[in-house]
């Protein structure tokens, strides 16, 4: 397998697996190890042959690897983690809470400029790829408005918070975006849209027995940043329904930039990028995995130090080398 | 106005005209020049005090613009100019051969290169933004399969064809994506599809007075290449008509990548991207001056040769600095 792209897994949750299979689809990639915070005897992975070590050892194993994508939450995992692994390893991650992005970035930025690494911080779709479009879009039509609709789709944040009401037992919520501001945007008349105006948020519940479903609806539709600026939908259902129909976990939205052109701005334009995703965490993963063969590349000339999405030229991503780029895909 | 980039259009049509428009909405661009191969007295053009000057005087004025953007026709003027002016000016070009990309490129890099300048070729929406989708998303779901759809939109190319039919005064063609076919694709059922299941054509004719109308339509249903393996609808019309209902250039179409994740491929995905286009010479303008801005900035640091829309980070178009970006876009 020599020549191969030889990728680390920290942390084995949905998205660590994501990231096995998406090395699974790629063939100039091979799955090294994988690491996590469990005791690494409790877990098996998918990948025949490949082993499991505990997270600490992992710089131990600097000679193993050529990129390591940070499988953690950005909330605890992936602010120490990143900068702590970029000292030893490429590193890919997701990191993605918007408002401490700057923030994120120096300390990576810092760590992998004195290693020598390079690392690729918020990669996945949003941040991401629907970065990305908002940037591509806003560079070519500079006169319009950009609008961000996300779902159909579950929200692990949302489904959390109505799970932390006493007397609900499991919880799934779904955003939802509003056909009718989806069509007024793409009619390119520019709405000015509320948040209720944009999505609309459904939750699926199981509550406990003999729990006050009236006062549990009437708590989640009033939570505060949650729920109480949307219009809300609150069905209860048994466990078994929440098995059957919720188990998965699908997302995806739209970006969209409506921007006019001409001397006199007389020609509208719509630029729309959406995805519809049968599972989040796998997308996200796949995302990871290309940007992880992108880091890899960049290495080998030479580049160090934190990147985003938006440093990235494109031809870096593919497993095509450039000329056959030029030839068969532009 | 120092500090800015200063642009030459060189050719001006409707895609020359579009780039004028573009460098007004962008507050970092002047415009410098206009060159053309007409009479420079015959030409007035929008913005106030920008001289026109003729298309051979272009080299004399290399320390009055920075970027030039080459608007002139694939067939016969790009293949020359670009490479020609790449020795003077750093350069853009929406090139559209696509069979013929890669001659294109070793000429252009190789002039280029010798100069010192950057150039970067092919840029508009396909060649161009649909290009950059087609990558992004391969290389994100390598399981999968690719689709192109293009329109509603005036195919100048198809429209000369039926002109070049005797009897026919004037023609318009429209290229029509199959709507059963995008919801095919959108299903992720990855179908394949026939020329004919994927576009149908439809045109618009004024025909000479006196001429065979049904023999007019029996060429333009069999004519080999355009229309041949399309199901094509004629409709005469009078010149008003033609001039009222059908003197834009909308265009636009849909790039969709339609793949599996997981590691049984268990889960479909969809990526879209369409643009809906009042002028397709203005939007392509417009991404012809976001490259500019690119080269502009690729130059400062030193690069040089030819590039495409796969070798231009993404952060490169926007005006915005890249904290900016990192903070307000990603």
């Amino acid at each position: 397998m020599s020549g191969h792209i030889r990728i680390g897994i920290y942390g084995y949750g949905n998205l660590g697996k994501g990231v096995e299979c998406a090395v699974k689809q790629n063939p100039d990639m091979e799955l090294a190890a994988v690491f996590t915070r469990r005791d690494p005897k409790s877990l098996s992975v998918l990948t025949e042959g490949v082993g499991v070590y505990r997270a600490e050892d992992a710089a131990a194993m600097q000679d193993k690897v050529d990129v390591m994508i940070l499988c953690g939450g950005s909330a605890t995992d992936l602010p120490t983690q990143t900068p702590k692994l970029a000292r030893y390893f490429h590193v890919i991650d997701s990191f993605d809470t918007h408002a401490k992005i700057p923030e994120h970035f120096a300390a990576v930025d810092a760590a992998a400029k004195e290693s020598g690494k390079i690392a690729v911080i918020s990669c996945g779709w949003d941040p991401g790829m629907f970065s990305l479009n908002r940037l591509y879009a806003g560079a070519i039509l500079p006169r319009g408005c950009d609008y961000t609709f996300w779902g159909k789709g579950v929200s692990q944040g949302h489904s959390d918070a109505v799970r932390r009401i006493p007397g609900v037992a499991d919880a799934r919520q779904y955003t939802i975006p509003v056909p009718e501001a989806l069509e007024r945007v793409r009619s390119g008349e520019n709405p000015k849209l509320s948040t209720r105006q944009k999505h609309t948020r459904e939750c699926f519940v199981v509550a406990e027995e003999g729990a006050d479903r009236a006062r549990i609806e009437e708590e989640i539709k009033t939570m505060p940043n949650y729920f109480a600026d949307y219009d809300t939908t609150v069905h209860f259902i048994d466990a078994e329904e929440m098995r059957e129909e919720h188990s998965g976990i699908p997302h995806g939205g739209f970006v969209i930039r409506s921007g006019r052109t001409g001397w006199e701005e007389e020609y509208g334009n719509v630029i729309e990028y959406s995805l519809k995703l049968d599972s989040n965490p796998a997308f996200t993963a796949s995302v990871l995995a290309a940007y992880a063969r992108a880091a890899y590349r960049m290495a080998k000339e030479g580049q160090q130090g934190c990147k985003t999405v938006f440093d990235v030229a494109p031809a870096y991503l593919s497993p095509l080398d450039k000329e056959t780029l030029r030839r068969s895909m532009l």
